[in-house]
């Protein structure tokens, strides 16, 4: 069933520098589109976020194509097919990929997969997606923990974060994880095994570590930045990985803040290191594969914070970068007939 | 010949945050040590000065034992041996190693070492010491250029950073050296053939990058952190290595501050790698005499910088900070009898 109009947030204004706004999107409601041959009509069920959006907004993120102003804003989720032009999926197929931030996108049926069986299909946008994949290839083949190796993952609670901490578990580490808020802490050890838990909300950061992590961090998994990263850096081991995925925390500042203590990789013989996730794309199926396994064999655990209603989509983005989401973001559109 | 009295500088306080400060050192004169068993009285010929001088005296770099305040000042240097009770060294021989700030050292024969032949003395201080070494180790084992790679140092006019752009240039690399002042500058493209030099002094460092490395950076070998750290992390290529091998400009300020740019590690999916020299010391001796072909050859040429007269120790070390230096800083102490 589709509408006679579709919803849409666009991009409106540029956050450089600065947290995210409702002001830098515009809501607008247009004409449904018609399909052309090859093409599918979706109705959109779900949408994912991730901070790297807000980069893309930016057009900081120079891995992805520009964006404009007055562009539909990027976004991926999980759609169900309301009309096909395309022999690849029928009526009532549900599909992953970018939609953008619409109800009823009218898309290429090249740009959309269908979903894996056996899988609740908003899998697909955290744990056997991007955010998955992203924690199997930063940490694995960047970080290259060893067995034994104390592991620290800043943003713990968060999609790449949790999947993180719990590959360094399969991995044979010792895992402590930083996140904001007691609940979030307790869920790290209490429900996904990490071996402790560091609050930065109420916790000095710097001596915890000191506490958790006596003989120092082996390898240090970023993605918040500021000075969760620099602490770490401060407490590095010898020959330390940093891993620097994430810098959430970079978009609180007028200006990125560098981590003062990045000369401690000298003294600790230490190396700072970043990734694209789209370097390892040729590697994907076995990632994915292994991230499957997991799932299944309850090594792998995953959270869903799901916000609900089209009309929040701006403020569900601005969730991540204020700490308040709890597990992977995402927005209920629809429910799949 | 040895006189009566010993002259010294001591480590009168710490440095810790701040500039060095002629107060920062205590002079005094002491009788002569009397030398025992296996040990040789030694007249200081001259001092060789580093950045990691500064280091010690705060007690920031943990590899080595940490200095009390009213130690005697650490340096090495050349000397000649005055008084022998080791069969090692006769009076009259030519040594170098850890000396500190005296004039006449009494130390055991197995703590420094004879000069080679067929070079200067000092060339044990400087290219064919432990600068060229880390010049050596700090680019080919850290940095790891490929010949075609655009290599940029900074401190390039320095006793490490002069090598480390010759060395670059015997690998196949374009190199930009980044020095302070026209003579410094003109002396890296017209004597040591570097292909290109910036003035940090008179130049906009991430303007004139833009002109002298289009394709950005492959190789960044920092010397100097603070801005030019910074503005080098901002053009650094796909998959560059940037070594931290020094922070001299971390002098400056009451707190190190970080590169701002840190991040660019991640949408250029680089590396910023630490080192410290003494990991490689199995293989120091393949390294030196390498280092010692391409001096005899004329691929490496080195300038010396060199002060005169023992009450200038402080004065003379405090000139590194200043960027005063123009090569390799010695002073020179006393004439080989």
């Amino acid at each position: 069933m589709k509408n006679d109009i579709n919803r849409q947030w666009l991009i409106a204004d540029r956050p450089v520098g600065r947290m995210l706004q409702e002001s830098d999107f515009k809501y607008q409601e247009v004409p449904l589109g018609e399909p052309k041959e090859n093409e599918v009509v979706l109705k959109t069920l779900t949408l994912s976020f991730d901070p790297a959006q807000k980069g893309w907004m930016e057009n900081i993120s120079d891995y992805v194509a520009p964006t404009q102003i007055g562009d539909l804003m990027r976004g991926s989720g999980i759609a169900q097919v309301v009309e096909s032009k395309s022999a690849k999926f029928k009526e009532g197929d549900i599909v992953s990929g970018q939609l953008g931030w619409e109800e009823f996108p009218v898309v290429s049926a090249d740009t959309v997969n269908g979903v894996p069986d056996g899988v609740p299909p908003t899998a697909t946008l955290g744990v056997l997606g991007t955010t998955g994949l992203t924690a199997y290839f930063g940490l694995l083949h960047v970080g290259r923990p060893k067995a034994g190796d104390m592991l620290v993952v800043s943003g713990a609670a968060g999609a790449t974060g949790s999947v993180v901490g719990q590959i360094g578990k399969i991995a044979g580490c010792k895992v402590v994880g930083i996140a904001g808020g007691k609940e979030k802490c307790d869920w790290l050890t209490s429900e996904l095994g990490f071996d402790g838990a560091i609050d930065y909300k109420n916790d000095n950061v710097a001596e915890r570590l000191k506490e958790v992590c006596p003989d120092g961090i082996n390898v240090f998994y970023d993605n918040v930045g500021g000075p969760v990263l620099n602490d770490c850096l401060g407490h590095i081991a010898m020959k330390a990985r940093v891993v620097i995925c994430g810098g959430i925390s970079r978009h609180e500042f007028g200006e990125t803040k560098g981590p003062n203590n990045y000369f401690n990789v000298v003294f600790r013989r230490s190396t700072i290191e970043g990734f694209i996730l789209l370097d390892y794309m040729a590697q994907f199926p076995q990632a994915g594969q292994r991230l499957a396994e997991w799932v299944r064999d309850g090594k792998i655990k995953s959270k869903e914070d799901v916000q609900e209603g089209f009309e929040n989509a701006p403020k569900t983005l601005m969730r991540l970068f204020e700490g308040k989401n709890f597990g992977k973001q995402l927005l209920k559109i629809a429910d799949q007939s």
